[in-house]
């Protein structure tokens, strides 16, 4: 089996993921090749000491690499996912760092014989992107979820669980449905809420110029992610559309279910419901 | 008019907000006078140096007092009102702290009319609560809301201004009615909001043991206030009920429209959608 300090891996996409990444790989490998589209992303990142060496062309970037890791947003994953493979060297193993996984997974099912892949989601998101944001240290205590594929080798997963170690993260297997399933309700429903309540905001109280001066902790929390990248949103929105509806259905309900008992005024039942959930909070937030 | 700095305040309830603000308040008056129900929370108050004096006596504690401040739950301090305005000497400015103003800005209009009253709102919420978790920062560069009545005299108003400013807050003079308003969606709503995804992970995917390995900085953000104190936000739902139930309602609406905009998965009009409300997020925090 292949060890990581053998491997030259090369990283599709420098943005906030992947140049981070580069720089989180750096010591750890024989070589980081970074490619971008744009030469000035290249000299940014070499720039930063992210990278070892940098091209424009994929082919050329990918020739010799033992590990090509494709970190843009999901439907550039699944376009390149679609040209890629003959590109590769026989027995290359293929990471991506999209984060929805049932779409990529089928994808990667039509790569040819020669590409051992491997879906990947690291859960380090921030509201900012783009090299200028990246940091080595992004992947630091995270969760790194492996979605390996039936035809994922063994040797594969494990230098995938070396990778994701190596830069400092947690990794967890998991089925792609079950990912994005759980990405669902703890990831991609939160921001929907966010982008939701600022738009409340903005349709009524926006208007009155006291009310910002009067926002406090809780609206500035509970809207954080409506700032993240809208590319990369809408790209997870559209390749996890049934599971986000369903988590928006279910939140529907318990929303309109606390609603029903702020107009009961029961004070007992409220006190006891909104106890539980505070309980709750607590438990997962120790 | 009388100065701050000449002074006796009375603070009625020891717990987040009032044993924070008698620590702000220490050597800015002449005495701070600390009222609580028990008496290890005067002991642990004296302890941390933040009250001058401390009593269970709510009538020896408020007799010479030339500002008492109700630093109790809403309901809690509309239980005050009415009994302890023939308590007060003459010209006592009496200050709430109260998170719902209508309610209580009703209960002081019928005060004796030899008190001074004035509805206050500082904005600095914790989900912490308590004496022990009193900071005498807490109210550093916070807004602190004063919603003076029309029998609130000139003076008053001035005082407590001055009291605002004193402990590091920017005074906002709003009406009740409009504070309750825009305290609804900001504030009262987004709690609601944080529950609702609380339950929504509990009746779903909590089940599954790898959601708490998943779980990211958007899910925890966005849910963070439903840890916020349960006794505090009941008196707040139930005082300013219609406020927050026509804030549920519009958010209701807009996030039925995010919703459909995902099923109907066209990318353009997505993209345009949440890049504006992304614009909109940026304006509110630069």
């Amino acid at each position: 089996m292949k060890q990581l300090a053998d491997t030259r891996i090369a990283i599709v996409g420098l943005g906030l993921m992947g140049g981070s990444l580069a720089g989180a790989l750096d010591g750890k490998c024989r070589a980081v090749v970074g490619i971008a589209r744009r030469e000035e992303t290249l000299e940014a990142a070499r720039a930063r000491n992210l990278i070892t060496q940098g091209t424009t062309d994929l082919a050329a970037g990918v020739r010799n690499a033992d590990i090509v890791i494709l970190a843009t947003p999901v439907r550039a994953i699944i376009s390149q996912l679609a040209e890629i493979g003959s590109l590769l060297p026989p027995g290359c193993l293929l990471i991506d760092l999209g984060s929805t996984k049932a779409h990529i997974a089928t994808a990667m099912a039509g790569l040819p014989d020669h590409v051992d892949p491997l879906g990947g989601h690291p859960m380090c998101g921030k509201e900012v992107s783009g090299l200028p944001a990246a940091d080595p240290a992004l992947y630091q205590s995270k969760t790194f979820i492996l979605c390996p594929l039936p035809r994922t080798s063994e040797g594969g997963l494990e230098l995938g669980r070396a990778l994701a170690e190596a830069v400092g993260a947690h990794p967890l297997v998991l089925a792609a449905e079950r990912q994005d399933y759980l990405a669902g309700t703890v990831s991609h429903l939160p921001y929907l809420l966010a982008c939701a309540l600022v738009s409340t905001a903005d349709a009524t109280v926006s208007a009155d110029p006291a009310v910002w001066q009067i926002v406090a902790g809780g609206f500035r929390d509970t809207s954080r992610v409506a700032g993240s990248d809208v590319t990369m949103m809408v790209d997870i929105l559209l390749t996890n559309q049934d599971k986000v509806l369903g988590a928006v259905n279910a939140y529907q309900a318990q929303l309109k279910r606390l609603a029903r008992l702020v107009e009961a005024a029961d004070e007992e039942e409220m006190r006891s419901v909104l106890s539980a959930i505070r309980e709750k909070r607590l438990e997962m937030f120790p």
